[in-house]
């Protein structure tokens, strides 16, 4: 019964070449099946061209076992785990080293909301996180990647249904989404915006962020109930 | 009869991916058909690799009434229809978040004309909106958007046939032209000369305006009665 | 007996797109017959995805007057026949508005010689010309943008053959070559090194021009009598 | 017997412009035969589209002999017979001009470790090259620019193992590895943080290397004995 998720899985996977969000094997993503407490994840180090469905990994959420799959998960996979287990909203989550998204990453910033294009898809700043601490980093680090994740969000008071995406320091970019198709679409649009808010500062160092009302129009004009954009 | 139309307006839709200046489903072309007053526009959030015919939507410019197609119209659809409505010398008119003129709009500043593959095509600086008020913004959003447009024009002094294209702050480009097809080639010439302005500046910070002999010399050579570019 | 210096023509405007070198129907080659004092060069405003052998227009060098073809030779051809005619040991010249070497030419600014990918090919700095007089502009524009590329070599002298590229202020580039693929092989060569001074430069703002030993050694292990680059 | 190498080397050439890292004839692979003492590299100036296994050329490692092929050997043979000769545990070396490297090369500067994407192959910041002397530069140029490749690694005591490449300045990227396709994966990985610390840099000027601890994570979950990422 998880062969639909497990090809939307690898389906989001195959995606991310095509966007041009990753090198080699670089990325990963995931997707959850919540009723069973179960994610389907991408293999660890396998190439985008030779992968196959039987490559997916199904691992518990809770106890992070191998239910399924020969091939060990993605070396990111306790990162997944947090997120979906303190993220109840999220249904896929993708992770890239995108270039533009990676350099607000590196740089140690948020990326500020500076435009419609940001508004349509994220209700305020892409948040960056805090540096981790030695500890963090020699302890369960994938695990504490996630962790400090979930503190910014929560730290910040940001909704993660709202601002779907996150820029861990020194690293790149997560991604989510209500499924794995719509994560992707996420990281494709951040990639974007990051682009884009390199060169506006540029431009102009002391950028504003945009107007509330303005943020507020374009964000509520495609999300909640009161969205008019599409069919 | 607007079959014609239509494929006009769907073929210069399809170029907007070819020239990669549309990520998704962002951007729409529309184009006018002055004596029956109508416009033709893509509908809202429709993917341009499914995108046909019959999804085009014929709309009533003083009314903004749907009379033909099945789906709903741009959400721009409004602010087409005020720069049909207000500058009588364009036949078509293209929105897209394409990337660096997407970055001047966002930064909030106009694009000077710096070197004659601008002034080609556009007789002076492509002027950046004044920030839209809450009012306009809580109000009739994509109406006030045309509204502010035609506004900077107005002020200026700018003819908007010699300079078919806006940036909307904080937003992006509007570009214009006598059919769909000329509309979408401005665009292209935009964002082509949105890319060059950032690293000319970049070179050379307090780059001073081109001359406006220059200015006059390359723009008259290819455009009104004593133009001898082309066959 | 043109048949093969139309079909040169002809090929070497066609590699100006898959070289990315050109937007729509901008930039144009042509190349020379020395021994007829004629030149082959693009039509005026036709497509490149639609240009046979038959559109070359054959043009006189000291008259100027077309002597084969049904189309208008390209509005640059007298640029074109002044460099050949005050250049003598050039035998291709290609113009296009190609992003970043336009960028050079619109901030108004030489390219330094700042690496050996540049020494490889030009001894010495890309020349940006000065800026032209309104006399200039609005008399015989094309012919007098020749006489000052011409003017910026001999006051500076710089031999066309050593440095086979210049950048016209506030317009674009002009390359050269001994024949009309090797003046877009010269093309797209300053088009790279235009892309890597924009940020060495940013890397390094009072970066050194390199050293005169390593510009000898290079552009003379590939030119002149001891080159030993190649089979 | 050095079919399988001629092969690996001719593979990991035509790479290259698949990975889009060279331009026209530039760059070259080579690998190592370290039985043999040889090594097989690409000739000098022949196009990838052109390039068969019999091109390959077979150089004795010591005396720089030509022992099978009946083209020149790449002008840049011997700097890698000194990194071949002097660095025991690599098996394949690429140069390239890829455009980010050669920026970082051209403006003199190491390329600083960044963040995980530089730390999962690179264990500390890629050294830029002191310039050469003028003696270095007229003597054996080739071979003085394999040895202040040498110099550099070993006065800082950086291992060529755990630092897999060099831009030698004013010039551009070496990279190298266990084996010619090694060689290029790493290469394209150089360009890649390249193009992302120009950017980061612009986005935090004084930007701090990242935590030795992350480094060390990063690169010694995918190196060494207690690597866990990858199948």
């Amino acid at each position: 019964m998880l062969e639909t998720l497990k090809q939307q899985v690898l389906d989001a996977n195959l995606a991310l070449p095509r966007h041009q969000l990753v090198t080699f094997t670089w990325g990963n993503v995931s997707a959850v099946d919540r009723q069973r407490g179960v994610m389907v994840i991408k293999p660890s180090g396998v190439e985008y061209s030779a992968m196959t469905l039987e490559d997916m990994v199904v691992v518990e959420l809770e106890s992070g076992a191998v239910l399924e799959g020969t091939k060990k998960p993605s070396s990111d996979t306790d990162t997944h785990r947090v997120l979906y287990l303190e993220f109840a909203e999220i249904g896929g989550i993708v992770h890239t080293h995108s270039r533009h998204a990676t350099i607000w990453a590196q740089s140690g910033n948020d990326i500020p909301a500076w435009g419609t294009t940001h508004a349509d898809y994220f209700y305020g700043p892409i948040p960056c996180t805090r540096l981790m601490t030695d500890d963090e980093i020699n302890g369960r680090y994938e695990w504490e990647t996630g962790r400090v994740i979930v503190e910014t969000f929560r730290q910040r008071g940001i909704a993660p249904a709202a601002v779907p995406a996150v820029l861990v320091n020194a690293h790149g970019p997560f991604a989510w989404g209500k499924d794995a198709d719509n994560a992707v679409h996420n990281a494709v649009v951040l990639e974007e915006i990051a682009y884009m808010g390199i060169f506006s500062r540029q431009l102009t160092p002391q950028l504003d962020n945009m107007q509330q009302t303005l943020l507020d129009k374009h964000y509520l004009r495609k999300h909640g109930k009161n969205a008019y954009y599409g069919q």
